[in-house]
C-alpha cells in the first residue's frame, strides 16, 4: 500500500495559525485593549430575506409527501440552471443550461476539475495567489510555473510568450490583491490560451464586487473565451453563502481538448463522484437570482464596498500604494517604510491594535505587501482605519 | 494540453437509460396498462418532522445577524460530529470526534478518498458491485481485481489469499445483492487486510436496515478494524437524505500507511478541496440523531423493510432463490427458468408489467440475477408481487 506521496510535498500553511497565535499573545499581554480585525476573509452579514424564505419553504417541502425530493440531477436542478443563465443574459453573455454545473462551491470545483486533466500538464499560476490553486496541483504531482504580480504590473501579470502552460489560473477580481483585469487584458490571455491550446481556469468568485461598468465580470464577455475558458462562480461572497454552500461552474459546449468535450468529461466526473447539491440549498440559490434576491444581496455587497471605499480613502490620504478596494472587497497595500509583511503585521498590531494578513502568506511575490478585507462592521472599520493612519 | 486519458477507458453505463427506454416503449404500446416500478434506488418517504423543524430553524438563523454562520469547519461542525459519536456509542463503538468527517454524501467521499492513495495500488472489488467503486478507480488508472459473488458464497465473497490487494471495497448490507457479512466474516477480512497492510473501504450506507441484532452495523464492531478500515456512512437511506445530502466518513487515528496518518491526509485533502457542508443541512443531520429524529426516521426504514418482507415472502412461496430483503432494502434473485438478466427483465415487463433491474448491469457476476428494491409504495408493491408471482 502506497499513499499519494505528492501530499508529502505540500507545505503546511501556518499563515492563519500564526496570525491567531500572535493576536492571542497580544490580547493576553494587553487585556484592556480592543483589537480591530481587518483580516477576515468571510462574509458577516446575514442572508437576504428572499433567500431565507426560499430555504424555509424548501425545508418544509421536504417534509411533505407530495413535494419531497430524492436524488436530483448531478449537474443541478433545471430551475437553478435557468436562473443562472438568466443572470448571465443580463451581462449580455449567452450561456446554455447544459453548460452550467451547480456545485457546493467554487473551491470544490476548482480542486476537482483537475481530475479531467492529465497529470503531465504544465500549470501557470500567478503569485501572489489563493493557495488552493497551488496545493491542488502539488497533490496531483503537476509542475507549477509562477508568473509574478508586482508593483509595475499592478499585480495583474500578463502572458509571457516564452512559457507554454497547458492550464492557466486567473482570478479577477483577485484574491488577495483585489486587482481586476480589463477586457483588453483578458483578451490577450484568451488569445494566448487559444493559440497554444491551453485552458484558462477563471475564478470569478468576486465578480459581484465590480463597480466599474467597463470591467468584465465574466471571461465570456471576451471574444474567443468559449474555446479556452472554464469559469468558476460562487454565491459565497455574492450572496453571503460561505456557510450555506453553493456555486456553479460553466464549461462551454465548444471547449474541447484532445478531441474530447471538457463539458462531457466534467459531467462524467461529477456523475461518478458527486450526487448534486441539496434541493433546499438550490432553492435558496435560485432565490438569489430573483429581483428581490438580487437587490437584497446587492445591498450587502454595497455595504462591504462602502467599507472598502473608507479604507481606500484612508490609504490614499496617507499616500500608501495599494491595489483593490474599488472593485473588490480586498485591499492590497505596500508595507510602508520598506517593512516586510510580518514586520508590518507586528507594527500594526502593537501600535494600532489592528490585524491584517501578511502578503508573504500568499506567495513569494507577496513579500512586502499586506492584505486588508472589507467584510467587517462599519464602525469598527472606521476606527481601525483612523488608528491605522496614526501609525504609518 | 492532455486530458486524463483514463476517462476514455470508462464504459458508458446504459443500464438505467436502457431500462427507461424499454419501459417507455412498452408504455407507448400499452397505454391502458399500469406499470409497477420495483427498480427505484431512491427513497420516497418525506423527511422526519424533527429534521424538517431543524432545517427550518437553521434556515431562519441564517437570516439573523446574531445567529448567521459563515465558513464552518472543513470536517463538520462539532455539534454534528458529537451526535455521530453518540450514535456509534449506542452500538458500543467508540469513535472520537476528530475521527469523523462530515460530507455531502458517501458517494463523494468514496470517490474522493482515492486522492490520498497512490495510483499504483491494486484494488479489490467484489462483483456484482455499486459501479462507482470501479469507475472511480478506472478514472485514476488503477488496476482492478474482481472477486466473485455467486450462489455458493451467497454473494458474500471472502478473501483469496493468493491475491494481495492494497485497497479493498466492502459494502454491507450490499448494494445490489442485499447480502450482509457476519462479524466472523468481517473478522476474516480485517485480519487479511492487517496482515498485508491493505486498507478496507467499508461502505456502510445501508447499516440502518440491519434487523438481525447479531449482525454488525459498523466494521469497528470487529476487533482490529481500527488499524485497517475507513467507514463511509450516509443519511441518504437512513433518514431519507438522498436529496438533502449529508454523510460522514470515519478514519481512526491509528490507521497509518507508509508512516502517514490517513486521518491527517484526508483532513488535508478536505481542507484543500472542500469547504464543508451547509450549516443548515448539518443542523438537519444533527436532528436525525436526536431521540425524536431517530424514532421518526426508523419508522420510515421500518416501512421499507415491511415492503421488503412482503417481497421476500412472495419469492419464498414461489421457491425463488434470493439474497437480501431481511436486513436490506434490496432483494437479489436468481432469474427463474435459467433466463438471463435481460430476458427476465423483458418477461417481467411484458407479462406482469413489473420493472426491476437486470443484475448484469452490476457486473459480469450479476448475469442471471435481478434486483428488486423496497423503496416504493406499499399497495403498489403488494399488487406488483402478486403479478410477479403469476408469471414465474
Amino acid at each position: 500500500m502506497k499513499i499519494n506521496s505528492n501530499y508529502l510535498n505540500l507545505e503546511d500553511s501556518y499563515l492563519f495559525f500564526n496570525i491567531a497565535k500572535k493576536v492571542e499573545e497580544f490580547a493576553a499581554a494587553n487585556p484592556d485593549k480592543t483589537i480591530y480585525r481587518l483580516g477576515i476573509g468571510d462574509v458577516t452579514l446575514p442572508l437576504a430575506p428572499a433567500v431565507v424564505e426560499a430555504l424555509e419553504r424548501a425545508s418544509a417541502e421536504m417534509g411533505e409527501a407530495a413535494a419531497f425530493k430524492g436524488y436530483g440531477d448531478y449537474e443541478g436542478y433545471g430551475f437553478l440552471r435557468r436562473s443562472i443563465c438568466g443572470y448571465y443574459a443580463k451581462k449580455g453573455v449567452a450561456v446554455g443550461g447544459d453548460e452550467v454545473f451547480v456545485s457546493d462551491g467554487a473551491k470544490s470545483d476548482l480542486g476537482n476539475i483537475l481530475d479531467i486533466f492529465s497529470e503531465d500538464n504544465a500549470v501557470l499560476i500567478p503569485d501572489p495567489v489563493y493557495p488552493v490553486y497551488v496545493d491542488t496541483n502539488i497533490m496531483a504531482g503537476r509542475g507549477v510555473i509562477y508568473i509574478e504580480g508586482n508593483e509595475e504590473n499592478g499585480f495583474l501579470p500578463m502572458p509571457d510568450s516564452s512559457v507554454r502552460p497547458d492550464i492557466i489560473y486567473l482570478c479577477s477580481p483577485n484574491n488577495p490583491t483585489g486587482g481586476v483585469y480589463s477586457g483588453e487584458q483578458l483578451k490577450v490571455w484568451v488569445d494566448y490560451a487559444n493559440a497554444y491550446g491551453a485552458v484558462i481556469l477563471f475564478d470569478s468568485a468576486y465578480e459581484a464586487f465590480v463597480r466599474d461598468g467597463g470591467l468584465p465580470t465574466s471571461i465570456y464577455e471576451v471574444d474567443g473565451a468559449r474555446t479556452c475558458a472554464i469559469e468558476f462562480c460562487s454565491l459565497s461572497k455574492t450572496a453571503g453563502f460561505t456557510g450555506t454552500r453553493c456555486g456553479y461552474t460553466v464549461i462551454p459546449r465548444e471547449l474541447s481538448r484532445a478531441g474530447q468535450s471538457l463539458n462531457r468529461l466534467w459531467l462524467r466526473r461529477q456523475s461518478t463522484k458527486f450526487n448534486g447539491v441539496s434541493y433546499i440549498i438550490q432553492r435558496g440559490a435560485e432565490a438569489v437570482f430573483t429581483e428581490a434576491g438580487l437587490s437584497q444581496s446587492k445591498r450587502n455587497v454595497d455595504y462591504y464596498m462602502q467599507n472598502a471605499m473608507i479604507m481606500a480613502e484612508a490609504l490614499e490620504k496617507k499616500g500608501v500604494w495599494f491595489t483593490g478596494g474599488r472593485n473588490s472587497p480586498y485591499i492590497w497595500l505596500k508595507c510602508p517604510g520598506g517593512m516586510s509583511s510580518w514586520q508590518f503585521f507586528d507594527h500594526l498590531l502593537n501600535e494600532a491594535n489592528v490585524v491584517g494578513t501578511p502578503g508573504a502568506g500568499f506567495g513569494r511575490a507577496g513579500e512586502g505587501f499586506f492584505r486588508l478585507t472589507a467584510f467587517g462592521d462599519r464602525a469598527n472599520i472606521e476606527t481601525a482605519m483612523q488608528r491605522f493612519a496614526g501609525v504609518i
